[in-house]
């Protein structure tokens, strides 16, 4: 099924507020309620799709029929932008300026090779699109030209396993849960579980560098890739020909995280691992964020590592976003302290190993045990943010997330900065927010930091949360942290990335951009500047 | 001091060959003595520097003085070529055709700067030196033009080190031990012991993608970077704000295995972990290769890891050169299976753990323990191969190693296909070889192979060896192996690098190449080819 066109997933999933929490906005962050419908998609004027029969013919025979291309205004309206709030609160204003010609459903690799010469003989942009959950803006090339969207869910087969190796071929336009059913048939999983991982696909997830919520565990997305092809307009890059190499850089790296801009991944060799017989999730408390962040960085770096690391703030966890189960139902204690999700995936054995060291862990570093409860809320909720989010912009509220990550030894200044900047910028701006921060992903030498914002709107809410954002960023790159550690560059992020790269390594990937995309048909304007 | 310029290292340190292993080369391989003593390095005839007082001018300008440019013949000599055995061949031979024009030592990153400046604006290339001891011509351009050596031995500092992250921030020119020594001053190791290690450095480690004996334990090389700043004739690129990101591509990735093809690397960011309380290694028996490379299988994807973890063939536990120091003093009993080494570093507590389960795995797929006496060996041994090569070259003998790796499940193949080509070449061309083969690195999902040849030396060794080198390559790229996991490309593994990266590939990184170099200065031919 398609995704909802205004909010997240499947509507029948919608989680409305409880009116106590509709309380709670009005009276702490003075949001005013608003209409909770939002605008029908056929109540949204769509420009006719602005392509001429020549055109529709190539881009048709490219993918084997007329029935591939389309370029119906709901299909079109389904393919446009992605998922950040000011995607959404665009798109329930009707505003469709980012609206691809037409979207395309490649069914193989030679179809995309074919897709991208038809476009760069039509002159027309091809943007990759997977699950449609980039919440960076890049699904919407920067320059105003008319695009495809090269949608690939026709894509969705498991090409090999080698059980061996524990390695497995994936399509790109599989979604997570159907990789993760078909892996499950051979005893194996990827576990790679982002908050997107209900809608989000293989070929998203590699171009975009994502990383899940288990990945202290099971790594980061871009550890898990051992293989990749790419479909450029200049022909096929093909990578990986064994685990690790000294033959010359990492191709498969300068593939990850190019964000469409180089070529359309066609498939994606992965590390997997024999399904988890045993998955248990604990919460610990701390008394204070410094307190629990000293206690995972701990665990990171003598270990024993838990598959799933997790702490929120005070804030976050006197809200309950911890457990958005929990939001409205028990009113999480007064002073709450820090609420840490420590989870174990894996045999019997190596799990209560693991288990009962890091708990030991734990417990020097000043945690109490919470039991399993705030586990398997945590777990039992842990894709539920996107809807939560639909709601608060139905009744009124500004909800948004962004995120980083840096060295251990810069993560206070931080943390304090980021908090700082959104803070002060929408207080000043007269909607006063709620900033709540987690840790959710370890490694030896550093962390990520999540951060949720919900204030109220403001009359044009996204030009009001433009000044917010900017702050953020200018105090992510000013304490040393990246633009983003898994939500990726988009368009975005594309003027802090540009800093944060440097001239040099810009014009590094700009070089290569023009060698694999002469044409710069490709996402033009995600991840590198146009002009 | 400087390494010994006709073979490997610290001549106090040489190893003479017992009268029994000379006695089993002249019966077994038929090794015809030769002359002990190499010529002397001023028996050589070195042609005069052909640099003129303007580029010498600039040079001694771009490193502060005239003192730290060197146009010497001996210094030239010793920066001539690595240490690969067709290098040590040709230069006993006396063939300096790959000599620089002269030797630049810089003192920092501004002066590498200069110095590239210098180069381009008199036609000059540069090739980056750190420890000298490339084995796949590195350090010899492919291009004849005159080319000046860019020694990095006077930035040998400990720049930063940060506790609380446990990264340090290291000079390109230190050296392996010298930079495990100022490490220790902080209480952390580097954990990197490549066999080079008494003389390699942290810019050669990083630009060739080194992997060192204990990454298992450990990691690789380019897994420790964290950081790293490249100076080019084009400017310099800095990469690492955070140890991961999603900010793009992984432009650090690019860097590690450009092998001075991009430029310079004048700082390396690399994790560290605490000095180990504990350092055990153990050898295990098993009946065969087969067996005992299911054994490490298991442990690397199942756990638990050991530090070191290691695997000889039936050959190579026979000869003993699993064990240097045992060669010729006892012998290894007849028909003794296969010797795995398994190392521990840590904490008392955690190296404990590990190895009792990791020998309760061992136990469960064959291995027979067989104490810590092979191990101990192992440790004693662990640098001295080389100056084993150098004995056996003295003694008439040819003696060359070359290393790949694939997917677990490729490596049998993988092992039967190199060790047919060496065997059938050098057979056929009358020289019946001894190929001796391990495992010495581990993944999830495959290993290396590292192959050990010694046989006689044909009336022209560097010639007679040559059609067995190609055949290995084939045979790798055949069997689906990469063509170096530690050694790099060079000039000697180029073309079929170039093969193994693809046209599009290859493409990519010319075009990173003409943005950073583009009056192409920078090693030419190394990596890429000129053309």
């Amino acid at each position: 099924m398609d995704m909802l066109w205004s909010g997240w997933g499947d509507p029948a999933k919608a989680a409305p507020l409880p009116e106590t929490v509709t309380g709670l906005l009005r009276d702490l962050l003075g949001v005013k309620p608003r209409p909770a419908e939002p605008p029908r998609p056929g109540g949204i004027p769509v420009p006719a799709a602005p392509l001429g029969t020549a055109v529709l013919r190539a881009l048709s025979a490219a993918v084997g029929g007329a029935e591939h291309v389309r370029t119906d205004p709901e299909t079109r309206l389904r393919h446009t932008r992605g998922k950040s709030t000011p995607d959404l609160l665009r798109i329930r204003a009707g505003d469709v300026q980012d609206m691809p010609a037409a979207v395309v459903l490649p069914a193989r690799h030679d179809d995309v090779l074919a897709v991208l010469r038809a476009c760069t003989a039509h002159g027309l942009a091809a943007v990759p699109f997977g699950g449609g959950t980039s919440v960076v803006g890049g699904l919407a090339p920067a320059r105003r030209v008319p695009f495809v969207a090269l949608d690939l869910r026709r894509m969705n087969r498991l090409l090999a396993v080698d059980p061996v190796s524990r390695t497995a071929t994936l399509q790109p336009g599989l979604r997570a849960p159907e990789a993760e059913a078909l892996l499950a048939g051979h005893g194996f999983t990827l576990g790679h579980f982002p908050q997107s991982y209900e809608w989000a696909t293989i070929g998203g997830f590699a171009a975009a560098r994502s990383s899940g919520q288990a990945s202290a565990g099971y790594g980061r997305f871009d550890e898990m890739v051992l293989g990749l092809t790419l479909a450029t307009p200049e022909g096929t890059l093909e990578t990986g020909r064994a685990p690790r190499s000294a033959a010359g850089p990492d191709l498969r790296q300068l593939v990850l995280g190019s964000e469409g801009a180089f070529g359309v991944i066609t498939s994606v060799t992965v590390r997997v691992r024999p399904l988890p017989d045993v998955r248990r999730y604990e919460g610990w408390r701390f008394a204070s964020f410094e307190e629990g962040t000293a206690a995972l960085r701990r665990l990171a770096q003598d270990g024993p590592r838990p598959t799933v690391l997790r702490l929120s703030d005070e804030t976050e966890t006197l809200v309950g976003l911890a457990q958005p189960d929990a939001i409205g139902s028990k009113g999480a204690p007064p002073n709450a302290g820090c609420l840490a999700i420590a989870g174990y995936e894996g045999t019997e054995e190596d799990t209560g190993h693991r288990r009962e060291r890091a708990a030991a862990v734990l417990r020097e570093c000043g945690g109490s045990y919470a039991g399993t409860e705030p586990g398997e809320r945590w777990a039992h909720g842990r894709y539920a943010a996107p809807y939560l989010r639909d709601s608060l912009l139905d009744a009124g509220a500004f909800a948004e997330t962004l995120e980083t990550a840096a060295f251990w030894s810069r993560l206070p200044e931080l943390y304090a900065a980021v908090r700082t900047a959104l803070t002060t910028t929408l207080t000043d701006a007269g909607t006063p927010p709620l900033v709540m921060c987690h840790i959710s992903h370890v490694y030896e030498n550093g962390a990520s930091l999540y951060f949720t914002i919900v204030s109220a709107q403001g009359d044009d809410p996204v030009a009001h949360w433009a000044p917010a954002k900017r702050a953020a960023g200018e105090a992510i790159l000013a304490a040393g942290g990246t633009i983003s550690h898994h939500h990726g560059v988009g368009t975005d992020h594309r003027d802090w990335y540009v800093r944060e790269a440097g001239p040099l390594g810009v014009a590094a990937l700009r070089a290569v951009k023009q060698r694999l995309d002469p044409g710069h048909i490709l996402s033009p304007g995600v991840l590198l500047p146009t002009d």
